[in-house]
């Protein structure tokens, strides 16, 4: 069992009168991921809403803030019990046997625009083999084709984007790998999270966007299985902050006013578990789910 | 009490093997739209799941169609309860006000990339009263600025070309109303249905897609209110589908396969309610929700 | 040498009071295509401006025409003196060394976004050999990568719509190859003229676009070479009626006002020559040009 | 007469084992653009290539400089003679009377989408009075629409981008300035120059990027006439280096390989002119062109 401690800051300085922001940078509770303990602060006196999304756990905060600097302390150790899976063992649904709860990750989201990509992903995917693999191969596609390089990419940033210039960050392989796997009728979603083992040399710490996809064992029970396109940490370290159609969903914040902000500071460790062994994460060769039985 | 009965009926010729469907064409139950009777009909003996989404109300139909002519056909009488406010009476929330549930109605979509639309909104619509008001101003601006013309979009267009181009369809009509609303901090989403009332003169009858804003009364009690930004029917008329973020959750077919397709066949008409009276759809100037309580 | 009789026929039912327009639709005179005879004529009593562009050749005809039916009647006998050269022996100039008026065909056009196209181009094509080769290997990859399909594009698609939807015609499959071209440091540029060889298949006779890249000699003496992206004729067959940036620069009519319009009557054949011999177009393994020595 | 002296520097950190450069950024010679001295120099030894547009005077300086620091040092001395008419006095000439060499800007460009926006510029632009007043209308409403940033945008962003996020620098004022007035039937082309009169507080002295529209007196004698969109200057200080259909003709260095640079050093004043008199430019109500007769 890995265990985790991280922690992260932000900072802002409120410009308006006031400010309304939604955060989701609190770890999720799932069956195989489980907040061992959190703590969370304001430097603001502030009445928050706290809200988890019941089909994805996602957890959010609303708040408003006031004129001035407004900082958010969260930090928390987390146990991951992974599932896991033989690659070989995964196989696709089609559509019309997927879970209608599923069915949202099949269709086009803002920044992962499918619907234009299905005479590609026919092309280029269309004849592998069904199953983990042919999500792997998309994964290695993503990474094979598209350039690691910060400043490259905003906001507006999307699949197609990313498809024509081949450069990104994180989030823009997540949103070219989650749009080719739709558009191959794989349902595909994002992750948020703690980006762990990310090397140093591309900068500072900082939250990580990876790609989870929908595949079935030999029964045909259905499970998110983890991709990491950008290639940059390890998997085995991810805590899951929340889940969405695409980083609109997820943002760990959304502002509605404005603020000037400054790089978040986050720290994370794998730590010693509640058997007294440091499991350190490490790349493996199974799929690992951190989702639900 | 409106009294509504309607019928549907769509073709395919499918060309592959077999083909998924997915529809959203059957009437979804909401504290104030009862289904009084539906019936439903494959022309192929089919294996159907059907899924009604919790949130929305929305109810998928998926199955699995084999090679050749296949057909389905739905009708329905339904009796709508419209729930009626003065627009006077109807607020904003904040952002962080909102309930949780509501929060991604907020953000961008597939279609409607509010997130591009920020300081247009701002400058045309950020200094007007705040309320059902504001959100009417939205919608009379996208029915002033836009023409209605058929065969001038197609299942691309977002809410970024309709803003370029300045033509569409119902469809483009309401993906820029909902970008434009969403872009102003006033969650919004798209709703499909029954088109009625619409003049004879736009085309044969066919499916309608309109809008819902969420806003709250004194109490701060939110519920959807329905808009028609395209004005081409009558939105007391309306029977409700689905609601989604954009056209990509609620097509009434999406479809995974090769088909050649035809108009779909479609009838709509008020008929005697229960207490035995006729309740023909008007225009209204206070606001409409078919929302729970 | 090649002699080519063609004629050409366009309707319109001019709907407003009045109409402008600008058509290239008249075989160019290079030293290698000569104008043996043509005929040109209005159903309206029209007056017309004759211009030629000084680098392009072009022959645009601009005229007003007024309510009602205009049509125009093109016909014209063509010979064609192909400059021939052999693929190993043409080369590419580097930026500095291009001509001044060949500059602008390295930069991007409307429907040609090659400043977006730089690190695909070179991902894909920067290794490769450079000269006519390397040409051939954009022409070849846009040909095997995307399908020529009728009425998937309109006047809006432009190269970086093809790249993602990989479906188009023959405007289409030009403009992304230009677009590959540029980005790959090769000035390019789109040719339009008659289809000569185009199998009935694809429908009824129709204009055509085409390619045009710069290359040199051995000598650095340049010259724009022609390349057939959509693979749909046989260019020692095209007579050439413009070239430009891309398809806004060559339109064969562009129209101000409304008009309504039917499918062009075209027809083209190989004719007997002036020494009284009928000379078949046919695919072929060099280089061909019919620009100026 | 007013007398512009004015100097830039620009420095390049050449990565590569070499790079081509071309550059526009001498003083255009016009009728009424007189350069009376003027100096080049470069850091490195190279043999550059001068080459001058026939139609648009536009200079161009193709060299190859290698691996290391390279600078361009260009300064110079002009007279500007304006060609100066009464607003009032000014046409517009209906698009089969422009002369063809006017023509192509009319068409849309690789930033300029007019062929998008001819429904906006009919329903905003369409019923104003037409001639010199329907493209300053055109130049207000930019400028009124348009929010003056830095940052903001960047050398992908085209006047559709402009269009949606109404924020900008002069460059994209006046690509979206351009767009519309082609959508409106009016002749417009991009400038490129000295920023003469710029507030300081956005910024160091930068180059300038401002619009051109074609108009006629009442012989129907066609002129280009300047327009400043982002109206951060003073037009009748500005020298003109070269015009184009946009940013992608007449960029002021074009880079063909890898460097690093840093912000251009620009200086300019007005200076004491042949007569002894310092005539400072200034904004004026009348229409101005540095136009040939």
């Amino acid at each position: 069992m890995v265990r985790i401690a991280f922690s992260t800051q932000l900072e802002y300085d409120v410009l308006d009168a006031g400010c309304d922001f939604i955060f989701n940078l609190q770890a999720a509770h799932t069956p195989r991921q489980t907040v061992v303990e959190e703590s969370l602060g304001f430097n603001q006196s502030v009445t928050a809403s706290y809200y988890t999304d019941a089909q994805t756990q996602g957890r959010f905060i609303a708040l408003h803030a006031t004129q001035g600097l407004f900082s958010i302390n969260y930090s928390a150790v987390v146990d991951l019990t992974h599932f896991e899976a033989a690659p070989s063992a995964l196989f696709e649904l089609s559509p019309q046997a997927l879970p209608g709860q599923v069915l949202p990750y099949l269709y086009p989201s803002r920044y992962c625009q499918s619907d234009r990509l299905l005479a590609f992903a026919s092309q280029q995917f269309g004849n592998l083999p069904m199953g983990y693999c042919r999500a792997q191969a998309i994964c290695d596609w993503v990474r094979s084709n598209v350039l690691f390089q910060g400043n490259t990419s905003n906001s507006n940033t999307s699949a197609l984007d990313t498809l024509i210039d081949r450069v990104g960050v994180c989030r823009d392989f997540a949103h070219l790998m989650i749009a080719l796997c739709r558009a191959a009728n794989l349902p595909a979603r994002m992750a948020s999270g703690m980006d762990y083992g990310a090397d140093p040399v591309l900068g500072p710490q900082d939250f990580h966007a990876y790609v989870e996809v929908y595949l079935a064992d030999a029964h045909g029970l259905g499970r998110w299985y983890m991709f990491d396109p950008s290639g940059t940490a390890i998997p085995m370290g991810f805590v899951r902050f929340a889940t969405g159609r695409d980083a609109a969903d997820i943002a760990f914040a959304t502002i509605f006013g404005s603020v000037s902000t400054t790089q978040p500071i986050i720290s994370i460790q794998a730590v010693v578990n509640s058997q007294g062994q440091l499991v350190l994460p490490q790349h493996v060769a199974y799929a690992l789910s951190t989702d639900g039985d």
